[in-house]
C-alpha cells in the first residue's frame, strides 16, 4: 500500500499496485461485456432520503455540506441533504426509474465505482472502496434463468483472476423461497428471525443457534433441529439436493402437497438449475449451501455468497441475490438479480497476501537515451516512431552518463534502452535489452520488442 | 443526457453516452501510457486544511460529516474535517510527498478521476465531473524540456478525439517569466495585479483593460499600452516571436541587458522551443499567445490553455502550467508541469453539440435466439463458444416468437441473431445479419462477425 495511506480506511496504491487494480477492472469489464452487459456510472451522491431507507446501513453514511452551509447544516432536514452512496444498488434503482423509457429491458448493466461508508475503520474495513456490480433488471417480470446467469458470469471473471494468484472461488447459493417454505411448513412464523439466527451458525455453532431459535423465534426443539438439518445441506448435485430435501421433509412429517412446501420446491427447482447448469461448464464452482442466510430477509429469490479457498477469513468477496422490488414506480415494479464484488478487499488480498504486483512501475517498454541535450530532438524522433507503432516509450530525463541513464530505466523497470545513431561513435541506432544484456542494431520504424517484455504484466512474488 | 440528471450539476449518462465517455478515457489512458506515464488514483477526500489552502476555490468545497456527527459538525474545526477534492493537483502534491521514497523521479503520472465543486450550478457548470490530468514532477529540479513534452502529449490525445467529431484543438502558451520580466522592465511592480487585468482582455476589451491598469495597478498610459502590445503577440513561429518581442522592447526603450529582460528572455527561449518543437510534428497545434494570463499568478513557468476551433464559447478545455513548488517538504521542493482536461465538459459537447453516441446500446455483437425454454442450454452453449473466442454475445431473454426476439436484438442494436440448429426445421446453426438481412450457415466454434459489426464504436449524428 502507498505509505501515504495516511487516512485510515482510505486506501491508496503505489503505481505498481494501482496497475494491478486497473488490470482487475479491465478484466471484469471485458467479461461483463462479453456477456452483453452495458456499462453505466452514476453520480456519487444521492439524497439522504434514499440513503436512509435501508435501515441498517444508515449509520455509515457520509453527508455533504457546501462550505457556505457550514454552521447551518441543521437548517436542512437529513432527507434533503446529499450523501455519498454506500453501494451501487440504491443508485441503480433510481437510475432505472428515471431512465426507464430509454432503457431496453431486461436491462443488463455493469458498474464499477467507488463507494463510501462512514463507519469507524476497524478490522481493516475500508471507508472508501471500489465495488464491481452486475445486475439484470426486468420490467415487471424477470425470468428465472437470469438467476443462473449472474453467478456464472462472476465465476468466469473470478476464474480469470486466478492468473494473478487469486485462489479458487466458490459461489454458495441458497433460496429465500426454499428456506421460507420449509420453515413455514414446520409451523414457524417469524421467518426473518429464524434467518437471523441461522446466519450466526458459523460464528456461534449449532447448539447456540438451536437455543436462540427456541428462545427468540418461538421454535420447539424439534423445529430448531429441523432448521439446523436444513442448514447442513450443501451439494453441487441437483439430484442429491432434491433427494436430501425430500428426505428431510419426510423425517419431519411435512405434507409435500402443502402450499408451503410448494413454495420451497419452487426455490429448490431454481437452485437445482443453477447448480446443474454451473456444473456443466464449471464443476465445483457453484454449490447449493442452505445455511447461507445473510440478506435473505432482503432478497426474495436466490441469494449468493462467494468464498475463496484458503481465504475464508476474508468473508464473502462477492454477494448478491434476487430482489423482486429492486425499484418500484407507481404500479410498476422492476425485479432484479445481481452480484457485487468488493474489489478493494480483493485487491488488498492480492497485493498483500498473494504478493501480486505489476512487473514494472512504468508502462514503457523502451527508454530512448539522450546523447546530449542539444540533440534531444533526435531521441524524441525515435520515440515518436516507436509510439506510432504502439510501443510505449519514454525518453531519458537528462543527457547524463549512459550508465546513469540505464540505471534510470532499471529503476522504472523499462526493459529496453535505445541508443540513437551518434555520428562516428555508432553508425546505426541500437537497442539494448538491459535484462538480458543483448544489444542489436535496430530501426525505430520496424523494430519490435520481444512479446515477453512488451507490456506491463502482473506477477506474484512470495507472500508476506 | 440521462433523463435522470435530476440533480442539477451532477450529470449522468445513458449507456450509449457512457460508452462514449469510456472510449475517451480509454484513448487518453492509451496515449498517456504510450508516453510512459504511470497511472494512479487518489482517495476522494482530503483534510479541509489542504483544500482550504488555495484561497479562491475554497468556496466550492463539499465537506463531509458522518451521520453520527450530524448536529455536532461545529465540534470539529474546518481544517480537520474531510472534504471532497476539487482537483487532482492537491491530492498529487500530497501523494508525492507521502510516497517520495517509493517513486522514481521525474515522476510522470496520469490520473483520471471525478472531482467535486460545491458551487451553485450555473451556466451549465458541473458540481461533479471527470478530470484527466498528466503531470511530471521532479525531485528538486525539473528540466525545461518537460514543458515541451506535456502539451504535445495532450495535443496527441485531443487529435485522436477528432475521430469522434471533436474540432481541432489549439494549445495557447504563455510564460510567467516572459510577462513578469517585461512588466518589471517597464517599471511595473504589481505583477499579479497586471496579470489579473490583462486576463480580462477578451471580456472587456483593450481600452477598459488599459484604464484598469492605470487606475488599479499604478501604470502610466504608456506602460499600459506596452502591456497591451505584449498581449497582442501571438505566433507559432519562434523566430517571429523573438523578433516581435525584441522590437517591442526597443519601442519601449528597454535595456536588453537588464536583469528583468534576462528573466523575460529565459521565458521567451522556452516558449520558442515549445512552439518550434510542436511545429515539427503538429504544425499549428501549439501557439505562443502572450495574452494568456489566467493562472500566471500561480504558475511559475509556462502556462497553457486550449481552445477548440469553432467552440471558443467552451473556454479552455485543457489548462495547466509549470509550478516550481507543486509540493514542498522541509527543504525539499518538487517542481511540476502538468495539464488537465475537463473531460465531462468535453463529453457534454461531443454528445450534445457534435451528436456523438455509441453505435449501439449493447456491447454484444450477437444475440443467440432461444427456440424454447427447455432448450435454453443449447443457446447458452452457442454463446459460450462465441465468447470463448472473444465475441461479445447475449442470449435472448425469452423463447418468444422469432420476430419478437429479433426486435429485441434490434432495440439493443445487436447486429447478428444466431439461430441454433433446431431438429428438422434447421439442420445447421445459422446466423443472420439483421442490418443487411444476410443469413448464412455458421458454426459457433469458427464463425467471425464482419469487422464493421464486431465492436461498439462511436458515431456522430447531426448536431442538435
Amino acid at each position: 500500500m502507498a505509505k501515504g495511506a495516511s487516512l485510515s480506511g482510505f486506501p491508496e496504491w503505489l503505481p505498481q499496485e494501482r496497475a494491478v487494480e486497473q488490470t482487475l477492472i479491465d478484466t471484469l469489464r471485458s467479461v461483463f461485456e462479453l456477456h452483453g452487459f452495458q456499462g453505466i456510472e452514476t453520480r456519487a451522491v444521492e439524497p439522504g432520503e434514499s440513503l436512509l431507507k435501508k435501515g441498517e446501513t444508515s449509520k455509515e453514511i457520509y453527508l455533504l455540506s457546501r462550505l457556505q452551509e457550514v454552521g447551518h447544516e441543521a437548517d436542512t432536514p437529513l432527507e434533503s441533504r446529499l450523501g455519498l452512496h454506500f453501494d451501487l444498488t440504491v443508485p441503480l434503482s433510481r437510475y432505472v426509474i428515471e431512465n426507464s423509457g430509454a432503457l431496453v429491458f431486461p436491462f443488463k448493466r455493469w458498474q464499477i465505482q467507488k463507494v463510501w461508508r462512514g463507519e469507524r475503520p476497524q478490522e481493516g474495513r475500508f471507508r472508501e472502496f471500489v465495488q464491481a456490480d452486475i445486475d439484470i433488471v426486468g420490467n415487471g417480470e424477470l425470468a428465472e434463468h437470469y438467476e443462473v446467469e449472474v453467478p456464472l458470469v462472476m465465476v468466469e471473471a473470478l476464474e480469470r483472476f486466478r492468473e494473478y494468484g487469486l485462489p479458487k472461488a466458490t459461489v454458495h447459493v441458497n433460496s429465500r423461497k426454499l428456506s421460507e417454505g420449509f420453515y413455514r411448513a414446520l409451523g414457524l412464523t417469524d421467518i426473518d428471525g429464524v434467518l437471523r439466527e441461522v446466519d450466526k451458525l458459523d460464528k456461534i455453532g449449532g447448539d447456540e443457534v438451536a437455543r436462540l431459535l427456541v428462545s427468540e423465534c418461538g421454535a420447539s426443539e424439534q423445529q430448531a433441529a429441523a432448521c439446523l438439518d436444513l442448514a447442513a445441506i450443501t451439494t453441487d448435485d441437483a439430484e442429491d439436493l432434491r433427494a436430501r430435501f425430500t428426505s428431510l421433509c419426510a423425517t419431519n412429517g411435512l405434507d409435500m402437497d402443502s402450499e408451503e412446501i410448494a413454495l420451497a420446491l419452487g426455490g429448490l427447482a431454481t437452485l437445482g438449475t443453477i447448480i446443474s447448469e454451473a456444473a456443466k461448464t464449471r464443476p465445483g464452482a457453484v454449490v447449493a449451501d442452505l445455511k447461507i442466510a445473510r440478506g435473505l430477509d432482503y432478497y426474495t429469490g436466490s441469494v449468493y455468497e462467494t468464498f475463496l479457498d484458503g481465504a475464508e477469513q476474508l468473508g464473502s468477496i462477492c454477494s448478491g441475490g434476487r430482489y423482486d422490488n429492486l425499484a418500484t414506480q407507481g404500479k410498476k415494479t422492476y425485479p432484479g438479480v445481481g452480484l457485487s464484488i468488493g474489489l478493494s478487499r480483493l485487491l488488498s488480498y492480492l497485493l498483500h497476501t498473494v504478493g501480486a504486483v505489476a512487473s514494472r512501475p512504468s508502462p514503457a517498454a523502451v527508454m530512448v537515451a539522450v546523447w546530449n541535450e542539444d540533440n534531444r530532438s533526435v531521441s524524441d524522433e525515435v520515440a515518436r516512431n516507436l509510439r506510432a507503432r504502439g510501443i510505449n516509450t519514454d525518453v531519458a530525463p537528462k543527457a547524463a552518463k549512459i550508465g546513469k541513464q540505464i540505471r534510470h530505466a532499471e529503476q522504472l523497470g523499462i526493459p529496453y534502452v535505445w541508443f540513437p545513431a551518434n555520428g562516428d561513435e555508432a553508425a546505426s541506432d541500437q537497442v539494448k535489452n538491459i535484462v538480458t544484456g543483448e544489444q542489436v542494431d535496430a530501426s525505430a520504424v520496424s523494430w519490435l520488442p520481444d512479446t515477453v517484455y512488451a507490456q506491463q504484466t502482473i506477477v506474484t512474488s512470495e507472500s508476506e
